[in-house]
């Protein structure tokens, strides 16, 4: 019950204004002085952090934002203007900054500056990809991205025969398989889809068995969990990759006692999280053949190296995966979320297909409006597509390729480095970006203490892998502004942090 | 193998400048223009539009959308200028803008611009939360809102006992429930959420029993199909909301012949997509008492109700779920994704812990790193808790009531419009904010023609619903901007327009 007060004498005072919104004719009227805000406050805040990440550690961090905002959600508002200031500065100063060179801990990549202020766009329109009127351009805008992104990994269609509709020839052959992708909103997602789908296709055979190994990405496990299926079985890699002859082992004890097709579902990745190394997908796709079982490629890290024509053999196979996993907020430099799903032939995705009278009734699929709910495990989907599209439009296939290989290169350059350093010891080359290292002397205990001091002084952000039964450092290089004197730096700053 | 070639003559020309990233010290500097070709292809786009939705449907929009972008992936870029302005404009211009007072189909609200200059900021620095060393002040931010707007569902826990750590006395109290909420990409997510979390509880006592009115969202059943659960139960709902009796009469049957605990959840709602009803909570709660069922409720659409006083006695009994879907993004005005799942104690959350040693190693997390990768089935994930922090503080709680308040008023006086037209019959007055109604006379196929003509031919988007087993038009008002003249256009639309 609200009880409104009006003062004894005169009249009320007049309502202050709505808050404006970021569509209709007056958008740009309305979004420009707050965006000025927020770019002052991103200003401010990296100038208070001064590093890659504030100083200080999660206690001293959750006291300064606790401080900086007070009640939550305060009975009467700041307004728009101080609340951007005060949350974006605290945002900004206590952000671990991945366009920060010495931020080079995840496959946490800096995004592009064109890929932020079209994801704003995103963000201002509001599209939503659930049904054709929420989403016209952007529904089609994706559907001619991810045929394009999935036509990299998959190889362009090859009609056969001349297009029996005449009115829309360049609409997918029907009798051509149709490379594929869904949006998703990451590496994470678009396993658990891979593993669905496999799921599905083997419906009638029994339940599905998962076989990844110990080098896959956690969410390969974590998906046959949540879908139900029974346990995945973890095929050890002491070298850091899947070995074919141990994969065939395990097919073949997968399917001991079971006459007759098996559902199996092989996972191999092309980029590992820890090293960044990619699975020999061809020796494991006959592997896989033989046996009669399915292959996912997690190639979250590594996939686009299919757009570096210098990089693209690495990936040899990977067209012979039933389905790919790719992100694009990786080695892609999209903001968070550009994960995709693709897969060689969009019939593949069928088992998606649902409907939900309100979004897709049937008579209006009829009548020519676009089924989008089968395109996602989400409903309601914001089109992280447009990024996507704007950094291909903005780059080329030949910038894009320009922005991997000099990544890569930096990692060739780090390496060097400290293999011909003292106090360092060096894993292996790196194969993509990953560099994995060690201080001398040190022991793994210590090794990881130096990472968090490190972290607590806000000095770096390093992460950490076990390779060979040891920690090590690792360095996952995504920013290719990153120079040979950023890479000194780093050396210089954990030769001065070392923990013994 | 890239061959490098150099001029016969001279040195080569040198390279152009990487693209800039949307981080580091230079960040404001380069998004700054960036930002404003988007806010001019957002006008221009707009005015090229120039109604709530592009005229000519989907065989037009796509023509027009696949002329603009010509090759996705061109050889050479064409620069971050003109691909932010061909596509942000063909975005724009082939949007269905939910800011325009004409757009009120769907549960797709217009997102107020301080929030969408917001996530400009999360775009830009792109913090994703799955570690504290890549989110560190987006983590302490997320933790703070998600337990403030939790507790506004389920009440502010009330500690027993004075808190035993003095150096923290504002950690949550270990002896008091405490209510918690996790970020998801909607209410979908959300709801899969809560059945995992349900499934999990009950593991043990076998597998989990899914019961929902009709009348429920469809991700509920889809939900239980994608975690491998029994087909879940529908219960009719013949006047739109979910009766204690049949909801009774469905769990005595789900339980006979299982002796012991039988597991159950139950999923009620308050806000369903057709009608904008909510279901009887307190007596459902009552219901699932007394069978020793749980209780979920999605509250995506209603949930926000919360937050207004006038409105807040609607959702009587929520309190008693032991989860709770919520999406801000639909009567809270974000850009989506801002979904959360509450629950009324953090401990509830145990099923999702997970751990990956790149990301929460035992030893890290002992030393005070806090572990977030159990917080979403996501790993990467980006902060869309920020533009809800600065939509909290900007407007307050007065100010969000007032939105509200104002949102459901619109919706009642377009219900008396219809009531009072003779060329028009309502179905009910609305609960909260959706208004079914249909012109007479008419037939079910003439009205779903209605609603597609208008989508054709650009000039209002308007939902649908069945009720009563006739076909209603549904108009969703979410436009807190919305004027009793834009609702009296919107009839007079539809009458020029009907089909009989």
């Amino acid at each position: 019950m609200t009880i409104r007060t009006t003062p004894p004498h005169g009249t009320p005072p007049p309502s202050p204004p709505l808050p404006p919104l970021a569509g209709g004719s007056g958008a740009a009227d309305a979004l420009r002085p707050l965006l000025d805000t927020v770019l002052d406050a991103l200003t401010t805040g990296a100038a208070a952090r001064g590093g890659p990440l504030p100083a200080g550690g999660p206690d001293a961090v959750t006291a300064r934002v606790r401080a900086a905002l007070g009640d939550v959600l305060p009975a009467h508002g700041h307004g728009d203007h101080e609340a951007l200031r005060t949350l974006v500065h605290v945002l900004a100063a206590g952000a671990a900054d991945p366009a920060d060179p010495l931020c080079a801990a995840h496959l946490h990549g800096p995004p592009l500056a064109v890929a932020a202020a079209a994801d704003l766009a995103a963000s201002a329109l509001n599209p939503s990809l659930d049904s054709w009127d929420q989403a016209p351009a952007a529904s089609a805008i994706e559907a001619l991205v991810t045929r394009a992104l999935a036509a990299e990994l998959y190889g362009t269609p090859h009609p056969q025969g001349p297009h029996p509709d005449a009115t829309r020839p360049d609409a997918p052959h029907p009798h051509a398989p149709h490379p594929d992708a869904l949006v998703t909103t990451g590496g994470t997602e678009a396993n658990q889809l891979a593993l669905l789908l496999a799921r599905e296709r083997h419906r009638a055979a029994g339940p599905l068995t998962v076989l990844h190994g110990a080098n896959a990405h956690h969410s390969v496990p974590r998906a046959a969990w949540l879908l139900g299926l029974p346990a995945a079985i973890e095929i050890p890699t002491p070298t850091g990759t899947l070995h074919p002859a141990d994969l065939d082992a395990a097919l073949t004890l997968a399917r001991r006692g079971r006459p007759g097709p098996v559902p199996l579902l092989v996972t191999a990745t092309a980029g590992t999280t820890d090293a960044g190394l990619i699975d020999p997908l061809d020796a494991l796709a006959d592997v896989c053949a033989r046996h009669g079982a399915d292959l996912h490629v997690d190639a979250a890290y590594g996939g686009t190296l299919a757009l570096s024509p210098r990089h693209r053999p690495l990936l040899s196979g990977l067209d012979r995966a039933r389905s790919i996993t790719l992100d694009l907020h990786k080695l892609g430099w999209q903001p968070v979320a550009a994960g995709l799903l693709a897969v060689p032939d969009s019939a593949l995705l069928a088992p998606l297909a649902h409907q939900a009278d309100y979004l897709n009734a049937t008579d209006d699929t009829e009548a020519g409006l676009p089924d989008l709910l089968g395109r996602s495990l989400r409903t309601t989907r914001r089109p992280d597509v447009l990024k996507i599209a704007v950094t291909l439009r903005a780059l080329g296939r030949d910038g894009l390729a320009r922005l991997i290989d000099g990544t890569c290169a930096a990692a060739q350059q780090l390496a060097r480095l400290i293999d011909a350093h003292p106090g360092f010891e060096l894993h292996a080359p790196p194969t993509i970006s990953t560099v994995l290292f060690r201080p001398v002397p040190t022991d793994d205990a210590a090794l990881a203490a130096t990472r968090r001091t490190l972290l607590q002084g806000g000095r770096a952000v390093l992460g950490r892998a076990t390779a060979d039964g040891r920690l090590w450092l690792k360095a996952t290089l995504l920013n290719p502004h990153t120079t040979t004197g950023d890479l000194a730096t780093l050396l210089t700053l954990l030769e001065g942090s070392t923990h013994r």
